[in-house]
């Protein structure tokens, strides 16, 4: 048996690092899918997600559902739509970056009829675009994204959320991003499908796709008749979601489950309102450091998000090459998606991250700058951080 | 902190007993899903999950590509028709129990034109029935279930996948209840995909689903044109599956992938073909016992599995009752599924389970017998054991 290298510090948008006791539960012996304790298990993560995305409690009449699938984010965003909308139906995407463009093309691939309302790569769709859309494509179903995860940038989602409301249209909005890190305050904004993943600001290992569901959107599902989806059908999941001892649909995946329940008891030992200010705070002060580098974020502070921040790469440095450098410090950056990947690096800062992680991370930045020929002071990144 | 109460001893069909070094590598630290680790634990399971079901090596140019995907069993039928049928197309479903029913499911779901050709629970279809139904309908692509987890009957799918052969027919084979316990053959019997998931005799914890699939099943699909499903598109997953670290889709489960390599690294420690022929072995000796018992499992021998038993309870016993005096003795056993839920047990004897594990099982249900005021002497089930 050889002694596994360690890892590196995920200074990616997902996976985020995983705290040791959510491990600790998910290497716990396998249950049962019926058994008790993964039933509670279920019950903890369920009613986590719901005060991280300020769902309606499921105890509420009006309560929302918190389905919890094996899957990814991505699989996450499919089941969001599939259960909405069928073959030839109009689907308004308002997409301000990459993930918005997979909405369109899990639409396309269902067989919906996909209107796209887009802008350019960190900027904002405005909220008056979205409703001429609406009004011109009568759509009856529109998917936001909250925060792209190839840019940082947050949409105006509870301006969309209010124009949606005042038009009868149900809103799905792909919060694998955010969710845990930011508020999205889902029954305040009236918002009918929110949808995330276990390995960003939740601090659980990727695995899970999550979803909330209002009452409204469950309706409209049961008046679709067939969804064109088995494994993804809402109606499928129902009673197991509402009580898995009780109603077998399919093999829930336990360990995750019970990483997961341990993943909210800290979260909740935190507090989500200190922790969605804790994320704020990191971001600020990434960005301060990052711009001390002569890494300026793309896009305007004001549509930045709490998670995730992309920054463009001086000409003179190639950022696969800054990348290698902060990975021979044991810190893992991700490179930029599509467009943008000759010019852009992100780094994640959700989840589990703190100081401690992000003085890691700045301190490799810099030496890794320095290291390329860049014309930075050591010190100039990280003491922005304190 | 509490300290958790110790976890029963699942012999169920489904999740299996999780050996020690997979959860231990389950919990390390969360790597990058585009990370060297990542792709190294993918390369190991898909290659010994190639070798479980005898799929040609992914070196080979005529090479099958196994697809490991988040998800679930289900995910993984679902997996397994989208990528081949499209809406109206006939899809032949060849089901002898729960799960070939669950293919008509979902290819109703996927808008498929399904012809069923079915037996009782607990029989086989006859193979003639097969090639008429195929002859007659004229349906190119067929499902066939290798054990019903809901029987533990094994089809006979060899002589289902020659005619599927000479007729031109894509064959997609379920084989979540027996791979990794049970020889499949594929490439030696021409079968086109072959369905698994992680938690039965595979040995790992629930949340993969797991395809294999031949260049001419690829090559339907990429006819197909549009896959009525995006997260389940073999075309969108292709790249990453070939290269994790170039090449990203949606985010790998990264943790499971670690326990995969590590649960493959212990199956092939044994040997494919030694661990064939101990499931046959513990089979054996399980019905042996469970008969002792008055317990007789349902269906002819020559049509049982080596990984799932269902026997009947004597009409004098209430099965919920001896399933909870096996749980006061911690050994978690099935319930029935469906028609058989009031009158029937099922075992799960896969993966991990060996002798120290059935003797536990066998004396907490023989325990449980005489409690309920069943004739059984101690030591009869126990006693055909070794």
């Amino acid at each position: 048996m050889t002694v596994p290298a360690p890892s590196p510090l995920l200074l990616i948008p997902g996976p985020s690092p995983v705290p040791q006791p959510v491990l600790e539960a998910l290497a716990r012996p396998t249950e049962s899918h019926s058994s008790e304790p993964t039933g509670r298990s279920l019950r903890r993560l369920q009613e986590g997600v719901a005060h991280a995305v300020g769902a309606r409690p499921a105890g509420d009449p009006a309560g929302d559902l918190v389905l919890v699938l094996a899957g990814s984010g991505t699989m996450g965003l499919e089941a969001g739509i599939v259960n909405l909308v069928g073959p030839g139906e109009k689907l308004l995407v308002v997409s301000h970056g990459f993930f918005g463009a997979r909405f369109a093309a899990a639409g396309r691939a269902i067989g919906a009829d996909v209107v796209e309302v887009s802008c350019p790569w960190g900027e904002q769709v405005p909220a008056g675009e979205v409703e001429r859309a609406l009004q011109e494509s009568g759509a009856k179903v529109m998917t936001v994204t909250h925060v792209d995860t190839a840019t940082g940038v947050v949409s105006p989602f509870l301006e969309y959320a209010r124009i949606a409301r005042e038009l009868g249209v149900v809103m799905v909005l792909d919060a694998v991003a955010g969710a845990g890190g930011m508020p999205v305050g889902m029954a305040a904004a009236g918002i009918d499908v929110v949808i995330t993943a276990s390995q960003k600001a939740l601090g659980m290992p990727p695995g899970l796709a999550i979803l909330a569901i209002s009452q409204r959107a469950m309706e409209r599902r049961r008046q679709l008749g067939r969804c064109g989806s088995y494994f993804l059908d809402w109606l499928n999941w129902e009673a197991t979601m509402r009580d898995s001892q009780a109603n077998y649909f399919a093999t829930l995946p336990t360990n995750m489950l019970a990483a997961g329940a341990v993943a909210m008891e800290l979260a909740e030992g935190e507090g989500w309102e200190p922790r969605f200010a804790r994320h704020r705070r990191m971001a600020h002060a990434v960005r301060r450091g990052l711009r001390a580098l002569g890494l300026p974020p793309l896009g305007a502070d004001e549509v930045l998000s709490s998670t995730v921040t992309a920054v463009r790469v001086p000409e003179t440095i190639d950022p696969a090459a800054l990348r290698r450098a902060a990975a021979a410090e044991d810190v893992t950056i991700a490179g930029g998606i599509g467009a943008w990947s000759k010019t852009t690096i992100r780094l994640g800062h959700m989840g589990a991250v703190g100081l401690p992680e992000l003085l890691h991370g700045m301190a490799a930045l810099e030496g890794g700058l320095i290291s390329l020929g860049a014309p930075v002071e050591r010190g100039a990144g990280v003491g922005e951080l304190m």
